[in-house]
């Protein structure tokens, strides 16, 4: 398939102006297989700050200065893909490096310094597609080679992050290290499930998310586009669907090609979603017939599991599933349609007689066998269409089905299960980002895990986050899926060998700044939403309180409220990120303090450090109640800045004890300690008593508060007062 | 002149989208004149939150609504100004007001709760237009009159800061009281002077501007376009000015007309600045042969003055002036031109034969002499060409010239010379914005102070506020400029009565947040910056470090380091407003703790917050620091940091001593002050060594820092020692 052509690059016109000024006379040089020096790194090391991290890194002697102008080779069949990643990659460099680092298309043979990209085909994306790419980068050029034009896109990816991440300080001459980067996924499906139901997310918004998950090479977009709560794309056969059922928030059929001519072009998959039998709400109150029992059916407001059911017994159900589907069918080009199949709670079947005559006739045993009936037919017309099905677990009825792929989002015994039968799998399980999990609790979950066989192995196709839209907007969206998801997004794609945590959180770290940089507004949505609260004005206080809370997490938020698609979501646990950095970073100062493997001068200096921090937490609450009980929005929080006060008040009291037990109890703190460590019996049940105090403390810190959200330094100094008195913690 | 035509009114879609879903069968009604229930203001009270306040309030029964849709009556003259004015309006309230309030075109002659706006003529902009208009805001309907359409823009400036101002919370139904103002400016030319030259700034950015201007009703926008660090502006006739001189940055004759056409749409004129004859540097490095002395000339980068001076010997000089002036007056339509006429240091003069030998032939004695001798050369030019000159005070006599006037930046006393005189005269002197200097002191200006002749104050034309740009960039240029400059305006429209400085800054205040909303940037570049500066990310320990520091006033900062045009001007100094708020607020509350007038609850409750916001400051050090040696352009601010801490130690003692003290020293705070109020002699001793100790860190704290910033609390602080041992600050 190799042709071998040069095709002629098209650039935007900034980039151009910069050649036709820049680019003469430039020697003849060409990028030539490795040689020499090389270091190879094991999958359990990090030595670049890439996420995903690639399969195989090698290091070559010398960088490759982000500087001048770069001429681009483009070796291949024409692909819009390439050219528009070429494109992306010249506007942010030109962005961002130091020097004005110019993409330039190659107008000669010669010339020093090119970036020469070489495929073979153009994929046409699916499961199977080819992704991998080998990277090159030497002192005196950039190669970057792969089968396919969206192994180029993965490679671009990689390159970009090396770039980006390279020019952090402005004004700075920089470059990137030469290396060898060999790469491909260990997960051909590598997903993000996002909810346009509960709240429509703009085409913009889409587009703006599309342009993230490329960027840590993501390839399957899983739109959820129908629910009871609405029905977000046009159907022009049943145009009520949208009319009736939509409040104006849908997608046209324009609008959902532009969305998949986008994705293609970033060599992500689009599978949309439409939700049946149940979840039909939307459906219902538009075409009633189609559903079990008499109705009335409306469009939910509220969230959770409905009786609205589609009508498994008729063939006039079957039947406008099967225009609907093929309509789709013309505007979603991928293999697989995502037909749904859970949640149905039973109640409108249990109620209906028909159904009952129905199960007996054709002898299914229960509702579990005729939702699997129902789906069944459904993925059947699927099939008559040339497409496959994906399905939620409760779908699946456990024996192996080519067609036909299984989404298990809630029983992970199912993947087990699903690799011993051979059958195509995809984990959703525990990586529900809605959830406001940390990254280190998604990043620990291997879709693949416990699974050993070839076999077994081969039928994991891989995994999606989910970000279900009960309690995210177009506004906060970016908060909730940055930088998490780039952690997903590594455990699908990367070694399974790579699991260390605290090399994980450095490096997202790194990738959150790079995702800032190239448009997604996690940090700024945030910023944006604190300034308002606070009266359009930053208030350093409010940061500091803001910056050691977390949203609920789990349920625990959703269901002590009640929510609807109307509830606005505009308060401090929408603003603030799933995860406090500033908490994760005092966990580990605490650690390192009461760590006996330390010596005494860190621990004592990691003490100060703690002291510091728990001073300033403690001296906040004065000058930040005042403002809070001022602004309506903020007026909740009055209790959580009281909690955090008083709880870094226990955790100063234990740090000044920890301090003076570090010095043999030599150094005491007077009255406001009056404690020497390892006293005598009386001194003893005395910090039992201390310590039993201090905990109560922090339990009433712990308590549900109605601003929703939970103080992330609490376990920390937790563990600072159990330090102090071990036994303490255990007592009653 | 009245014409009564009804003009329909043309708007953007979405507002049209909105009239013809909404404007059916409203009942018929007009706006009737003012009866009933009446309110008067005196122009030392302020009862609304308007800046400029208006001359004259009344306040009547009830409130208008801001909700529905409000048919607009446009009865005068057709004018672009009025229906761009009533457009703008309508997407403010379309964006701000929670019910979607939205002004329509009126399509008959009926319809309740109309707004009906009334004017006789199209107004020739000029020092000399009528600015008046009287605004009726009633249940019923909004009444807006004037003899001018520039007086219709003035009043709907008013009614956009009402409107909006009522609209704080968004989701909350807001209204506007019934209302009548009668206003119209005290001072014909109220302007603002930008320096383009030292630092460009985009036509983007002028524009933004310019809105700024309108909405606090100044109407002259002075633009200072040459200098000796480039030339601004594109000549046909000279164009190695623009190409020898400018860095490419300079204005074309198209942008010219579209900031002169934009301004004119707001009721602001444009008065161009071509400085001559010194501040030539720019002219001389593309025209050398029109210098005084052999050159070589070239384009400054540094700041100063400069010996650059044209030769006002030859006659070549005044040609090239005049061609060039002719060719100017095509583009600027307004009556005045600055010819500048400032800083010419003598230097190239004195060094020239040529010219001692004219000046002995023209009788001239100095070089004052012949200053004012060659702007009289190029003031007659003008003349010729139909304009009026306008000049820095140096360049005038001292005698009555009608077809000039005199812009006093430096000597005060001239503006009473010129008004002994009869001279108009504009006042820019302490109207400095880029001095740093607070709004307070601005606002104590008034240019027609200690003259009380008729004619002394038909004289005094008005004042100008002037941005010179050495150290601002467009990116920081909001954030210099307001809210300041509406406390200057305020001074310029309104009545000199007005002088209630904490009013004033109560509503500079909310005025702050309304320039916000309609797209003035002096908060969001603020936060931006700062986050740039802490690494992208948002530090609530920088912010409180941020917020009680202010950046050195007057020419402190630009004398004590090398600048030029291409220093980046990126740091936290450059980040900051003019203004700390929160040292503002503590300084009321230091004042209110310590005065005697105060209840002593009241006087120990404000202790006790000032207690708490030098705990926090004093607790934040610790923190901060270690993040403030990691960023490279933070670092400077480590001893700024570190002098707060022990500032706010020496401050908490302070505290902590007067709250004993108010307790007649029966409260004792130990070893932290070992202090009881008016003790005997040797307690009186040593309580003056303590305040001595104090006041010296407190000094140390004060001194210069390279960070260039001042910490704005230290003044407060200082009051706190003070007022505990009031002899000690007397003492050596």
């Amino acid at each position: 398939m190799r042709r071998g052509a040069l095709i002629p690059a098209i650039f935007s016109a900034p980039v151009l102006a910069l050649i036709l000024s820049s680019c003469q006379g430039a020697p003849s040089a060409r990028i030539e297989p490795l040689t020499g020096y090389e270091q190879m790194t094991t999958p359990r090391v990090t030595s670049l700050d890439l996420m995903p991290y690639p399969q195989r890194v090698l290091r070559n002697r010398g960088t490759f200065s982000l500087s001048g102008l770069v001429p681009v080779r483009l070796h291949g069949p024409a692909s819009p893909r390439v050219t528009a990643a070429v494109d992306r990659l010249a506007g942010r460099l030109a962005r961002f490096t130091s020097d004005r680092l110019a993409l330039a298309p190659s107008i000669s043979e010669s010339g020093a310094r090119q970036l020469v990209l070489e495929w073979r085909s153009t994929a046409k994306l699916s499961a199977s597609m080819d992704e991998s790419y080998t990277l090159t980068v030497r002192p005196d050029g950039i190669g970057l080679r792969a089968s396919t034009d969206v192994g180029i896109l993965r490679g671009v990816a990689t390159l970009s992050q090396l770039a980006l991440e390279a020019a952090v300080v402005p004004g700075v001459p920089s470059s990137i290290p030469a290396v060898t980067i060999t790469d491909r996924p260990r997960f051909a499906w590598r997903g993000l499930l996002l909810d346009c139901v509960r709240h429509f997310m703009p085409v913009d918004t889409i587009k703006r998310l599309l342009r993230g998950m490329a960027a840590v090479k993501l390839n399957v977009f899983h739109w959820h586009l129908t629910d009871d709560q609405g029905f977000r794309v046009e159907s022009r056969i049943f145009p009520r669907l949208t009319q009736e059922a939509s409040g104006g928030e849908y997608y046209s059929q324009d609008q959902v090609r532009e969305v998949v001519r986008f994705a293609d072009e970033l060599g992500i998959r689009v599978v949309p979603e439409f939700d049946v039998p149940a979840h039909t709400s939307a459906i219902l109150s538009a075409y009633p017939s189609l559903g079990t029992g008499p109705g009335p059916f409306t469009v939910e407001t509220g969230f959770g599991v409905f009786n609205s059911v589609l009508d498994p017994t008729r063939e006039e159900t079957y039947s406008a599933i099967g225009q609907f589907l093929a309509e789709m069918a013309q505007l979603f080009p991928d293999e697989y349609v995502h037909i749904g199949g859970d949640e149905n709670n039973g109640r409108a079947w249990a109620a209906s007689p028909e159904i009952a005559d129905f199960m007996k006739a054709h002898d299914i045993p229960d509702f579990v066998g005729l939702t699997r009936y129902f789906t069944g037919r459904v993925e059947r017309i699927l099939h008559g269409l040339g497409k496959r099905a994906i399905v939620w677990e409760e779908a699946w009825d456990g024996s192996r089905n080519d067609s036909l792929a299984v989404q298990v989002w809630a029983e992970p015994d199912l993947i087990r299960a699903a690799a011993a039968a051979g059958q195509k799998v995809v984990r959703s399980q525990r990586f529900y980002l809605d959830l406001m999990f940390p990254a280190s609790y998604h990043y620990a979950v291997d879709p693949a895990a416990g699974i050993s066989s070839a076999d077994g192995l081969s039928s994991i196709l891989g995994g999606e986050a989910a970000m279900w839209s009960e309690l995210v907007t177009p506004q906060n969206l970016d908060s909730r899926i940055w930088p998490r998801l780039a952690a997903i997004a590594e455990r699908l794609w990367s070694s399974a060998a790579l699991m260390d945590t605290a090399d994980m959180y450095r490096r997202l770290d790194i990738t959150d700044g790079y995702l800032d940089r190239i448009g997604m507004r996690e940090r700024s949505s945030e910023n944006q939403m604190l300034v308002a609260l606070a009266g359009g004005r930053e208030s350093g206080s409010l940061r500091l309180l803001a910056d050691v809370l977390e949203p609920l997490k789990g349920y625990r938020r959703i269901s002590s409220e009640r929510y609807t698609v109307s509830t606005p979501l505009d308060r401090l646990v929408d603003a603030i990120p799933p995860e406090s950095e500033t908490a994760r970073d005092f966990s580990s100062l605490v650690a390192s303090a009461i760590s006996d493997t330390r010596s005494l001068d860190r621990r004592e200096n990691d003490l100060k450090l703690i002291g510091n921090w728990l001073s300033l937490w403690r001296a906040n609450d004065a000058v930040l109640a005042p403002s809070l009980e001022r602004e309506p929005r903020l007026k909740e929080l009055v209790p959580v800045s009281a909690r955090l006060e008083r709880a870094a008040a226990v955790g100063l009291d234990a740090t000044h004890r920890l301090t003076a037990a570090l010095h043999g109890g030599t150094r005491s703190f007077g009255v406001q300690t009056g404690f020497g460590a390892g006293g005598d019996s009386r001194g003893r049940k005395a910090d039992i008593l201390w310590a039993q105090g201090a905990l109560k403390v922090l339990d009433e810190a712990s308590a549900w508060n109605s601003a929703q959200v939970s103080i992330a330094v609490l376990g920390a100094i937790r563990k600072l007062v159990e330090a102090v008195v071990p036994a303490a913690a255990a007592a009653p």
